[in-house]
C-alpha cells in the first residue's frame, strides 16, 4: 500500500474548494474514497493539527480528531469561546479588552503544530456578530481566518467560516461520487428548507459549488427572497459550465425536484436582512412547507436525501424520509471524515 | 505475551454487570489482574473511544483516557453539558429548544469512533433532572444511556447513568479479588455514610451486585429509610445465591459491621424521596452518627474500608481510617483503570 | 541517535530552576537545544502526562500537548477553572463546599498517569485569590502547587504558581544560549513595561533566576515602587556570582539599556499593593512611558527583545520592535517545546 498520497496542491491553505483547480478536488475525492477503502496509507506521525472553534462543533471536531488519530497523528482542540479578545488591527494600541494580537497567536500555533484548523462563523457567536457590526459586505471579508492564514507559517484549514464550509463541500462531493459513481450530467437540487432560526449561509455556498465542480445540472431552489451572494451563485454557474454542468434557480420546491438524482436540504438566512434576523424571521415563517417529505421526494428520479446535518425532524425534513432508505445523511455525514483525511494528508 | 484478551462477551454493550453471567465477569476481572501485572498486551492502535459525558467527571475521564492509551487507541472527551438540546422522543416535531435527535448522533458517532462511553446521571445535573420530572420511575428507565444504545452502531458503555453504574462495580469487584484472593463466603458491607447531600444511587446498586457475584456475604446496613430499589435489591439477592453468596440488611452499622472482611462506605439519597430533596434532607441531617471511623472498624474482622472517592473526610470516613492501611480507596480507584481496560480490549 | 537523554536530576519535581544546581540547568538547555535540531530522540511512548489548569492557557497547554505527542506520550488536559472546590486543610470536617481533597486528587492521578503539570496562580482567578486573602506572605507559599507535590507519588511540574514560572525561565535560557552562544558576562536587561493590569511575578522571578544562572551580567529596570519580593532577588544575585555573574537594581530604562545584549520586556504588580491593586493603579498609570520602542533600543548593543507573550503592542512593546529582527519573541515561544521536551524526557 501506498504510504503517501502523491497528490499536491496548488493551494498552500484550504479556504475555499473553488481556489482549487477542478481537477485538484477530483484527485482529493479518490484519495478519499481510497482512504475509505483502504487502499493507502499515508502518515502524519507525530503530527498536531490546532483545531481552532469559535462556534461549538461536535461532527467537525470528532471527524478532524479521528481522522488525524487514523494517519498517526493528533488533533488538539482549542475551544475559542472565550478568545475573541484577539486583536486582528494593524498599528492598534492595546490597552483595552483585546489581550494578544494575530501577530503573535498564528505564528506561535504555527511553531507548535503542522496545522491549524479555524471555525469562525460570526452568525452562530453572538460575541463575534459585533466583529461585523451586522453588515454582510463586512462578514463576507472573513476577518478571523484570513488573519490567521495571512500569519501562520503552516497550512490553514477552514471549518467554517461566514463565507465557505469547504470541508462540508468536499465530504459532500464524496459522497455524491460515491452514489451516482458518474455525477456528471445527474441532476442536484439544493432546496431551502424551513427552520426556526436563520442559519449561515457557509455550507450551502461550498454545497452548491461542490455539486457545480462535479459537473451536475444544479438547480437552487428557495422561496424567493432568499438568494445566496450573487457573486458566488456566478462563480458556481461559471464553475459548473467549465465542467459540463449548469446552474438555475426555481422557486417552487415541487418543480425543482423533478427528476432530481440527489436533493440536499438546507436551510439558510435571507442575505437581504443580514444583521436584522428579527424582520427576516417575519418572513421566514411563511414557508413553513419548505420541508422536505417522502410525497415530495415522489417527483424525484429515485432520489437520494442529504443534509449535513443537525436536521430538525418534521421541520426541515420529515421523519418518512430520515427513517428510510432514501436518506443517505449518515454516509454524508460519515464522508467528512474520509474527506479531511484526504486532505490532511495532501496538505500537512 | 498474548496479543489479544481471547475473551468475548455476551452482551454488545456494557450497560450493567448484571447482564452479563457471572463467569463472564469473572474473566473480566483476571484480565483486569493480567493486565495490572503485565501479562498480556493486547491493542486498539488506531481505535477511538469517544466520552459523552452529561455530568462532569474527572476520575472517569482521566481513567477511562489512560486505558485507551495504554492500548494505542486514544479517548475524544466531548463534554455534554450543554447538550441537553438532544432530542429523544419519537415523531416529534422539532421547532423547539433541541436541535439533534439522538437517532442522527449515535449512528454519525458510531462512524467516527469505535466505541461510545456515557454518563448521564440526572440526579447531578440540574437540566436533565427535568427530563424525569423528579420521578424514579421515569428516571429508571435511563432514557439517554438507552437510546443511544438502540441507536448506536457500535459498542456503548455505561460511564454512570441513573441505576447503574458497571465501571465502578466491575473495578470494587478487581480490588476486592485482588485483597482477598478467594472472596466467596467472605463478608461485605456496603454501609450508608452521612453526606449533606442526596447522591445518586447507581454507585451502591453497582456495587452490591459486584460483591454479591463474588458469592460474598454481602450486608446492606443504612438507616430505615434508605432502601435501594427493590427490584434490584432482590435481583442481587439471586445472583449472590447463585454464586454461593446471601444478602442481608441491617439499621445498625455497629451490628452490620461485625466480622466483615471488606467496608464500602457510600452515600445516597431515599429513594422514596426521589426530586423531592428538600424532605430528604430534613430527615437525612438526622444520621450524621453514620460515618465510618476507626473505632467502628473495630467490629471487623482485619476488615478494609472501601469508599468510590470523591470522599467527605470527617463526614463519611474519619481521617483515622482513610490515613491508615486499613483504607484501599487509593488501590480502588485504581482498578478503576485496569477494569476499563479488560472491558475496552474485549468489547471494542 | 541516543534514545535516552542520559541526564538524571537531583530533584523529583520541578517547582523552581533554583531548586537545581546550575551543571542541571546547562544539561537542560543542551538537551533542549539537540532535541531541537533532531539530534537525540527520547521515548515517553505510552506514557501520559496530566495538565492541570486553574488559571486557563493557551501556549502553555499547546506547547506541553505538542511536547508529548513529540514523545510518544500524550498530556490528558484537565481544565480545573470549577474544581476550587478542592479541600488542602489538614482535619478539616468536610460538610461545606469543598468535595475532594488533595489527598485523595494527587495520589489517584498518580496512579492513571506518569507526571502531574499544574497551574495556580492566584493574581489572575477570582476565586483562588480568596485563598490567600490578598497577602503575598500566604500567597508565597503556593498551597495548591506544594500540596500535589506533597501527596503526588509521581513527578509534578509548576507550570506557573504564584511565585515561580520555571518552564518559562527554562525556555528564556534556551533562547539566550542559542542567540548569544556564550552568554556569560553578556548584559541582560529585565524591564518593566506598562500594561493595564497588575500581573503577578511568577514569570519575572524566573526569567531573572534563568538570566543570573547563566552568569549574566543582569539589569533589573523598573519604576521605583515596584521591587520584586527581595528574598527572591538575594537569591538570584547569590546564583548570578556563583556563575560569574551580576545583579544590578536601575529605575531609568534609557540608562538600563544602554550596552545590553539581551532586554526582556515583562510587565508586574507592585508587591507593597498585593491584594490592593485599586491604589496599585492608581501608580501604575503614571508609567505608560514604560514601553520598548525602537528608540529605546537604540541604547542596546544590537540586543534583542524578549517577551514572554501574549505583549499589548504599543503599551509594553512598540509594533516597530516587534515587527523588525531585532524581536526574538516567536523563537522564545518556540523553545518552550523544546525546553519542556528536554524536561519531560528526563523527569518522567
Amino acid at each position: 500500500m501506498a504510504d503517501a498520497t502523491g497528490l499536491q496542491l496548488s493551494q498552500r491553505h484550504f479556504m475555499n474548494t473553488a481556489d482549487l483547480p477542478q481537477q485538484e478536488i477530483q484527485a482529493l475525492i479518490d484519495l478519499a474514497l481510497s482512504l475509505k477503502h483502504g487502499e493507502v496509507k499515508p502518515s502524519l506521525a507525530g503530527k498536531t493539527l490546532a483545531t481552532l472553534f469559535f462556534n461549538p462543533s461536535v461532527r467537525t471536531r470528532v471527524s478532524f480528531a479521528t481522522a488525524m488519530f487514523k494517519l498517526g497523528g493528533q488533533a488538539l482542540d482549542l475551544s475559542m469561546e472565550g478568545a475573541w479578545s484577539f486583536e486582528f488591527g494593524d498599528g492598534v494600541v492595546m490597552d483595552g479588552a483585546t489581550i494578544e494580537h494575530v501577530k503573535e497567536v498564528a505564528p506561535v500555533l504555527s511553531r507548535y503544530c503542522d496545522g491549524l484548523a479555524i471555525r469562525c462563523s460570526e452568525l452562530v457567536t453572538k460575541s463575534a456578530a459585533s466583529a461585523s457590526a451586522g453588515s454582510w459586505q463586512n462578514a463576507r471579508q472573513d476577518l478571523v481566518l484570513n488573519s490567521f492564514a495571512r500569519y501562520a507559517t503552516v497550512p490553514v484549514i477552514n471549518m467554517e467560516s461566514n463565507v465557505y464550509h469547504p470541508c462540508q463541500g468536499l465530504g459532500d462531493a464524496v459522497t455524491i461520487k460515491e452514489q451516482l459513481g458518474q455525477p456528471q450530467g445527474k441532476k442536484y437540487v439544493l432546496t431551502w428548507a424551513y427552520h426556526p432560526k436563520a442559519l449561515p449561509m457557509a455550507t450551502p455556498n461550498s454545497q452548491m459549488l461542490a455539486a457545480c465542480d462535479l459537473g451536475m445540472n444544479v438547480t437552487l431552489a428557495y422561496p424567493e427572497g432568499w438568494d445566496l451572494d450573487p457573486e458566488i451563485v456566478k462563480m458556481a454557474s461559471q464553475r459548473a459550465k467549465q465542467s459540463g454542468g449548469s446552474l438555475q434557480i426555481e422557486h417552487d420546491m415541487d418543480t425543482a425536484l423533478e427528476g432530481a438524482h440527489i436533493v440536499c436540504a438546507k436551510s439558510w438566512g435571507a442575505l437581504q436582512y443580514y444583521g436584522n434576523w428579527e424582520a427576516e424571521k417575519a418572513l421566514r415563517v411563511q414557508h413553513k412547507d419548505w420541508m422536505v417529505t417522502q410525497a415530495k421526494m415522489q417527483h424525484t428520479d429515485n432520489g437520494r436525501l442529504m443534509h449535513c446535518l443537525p436536521v430538525r425532524r418534521n421541520v426541515e425534513v420529515g421523519d418518512d424520509v430520515l427513517d428510510s432508505p432514501t436518506s443517505i445523511v449518515i454516509d454524508e455525514a460519515e464522508n467528512r471524515l474520509w474527506a479531511q483525511m484526504a486532505l490532511l494528508a495532501t496538505l500537512l
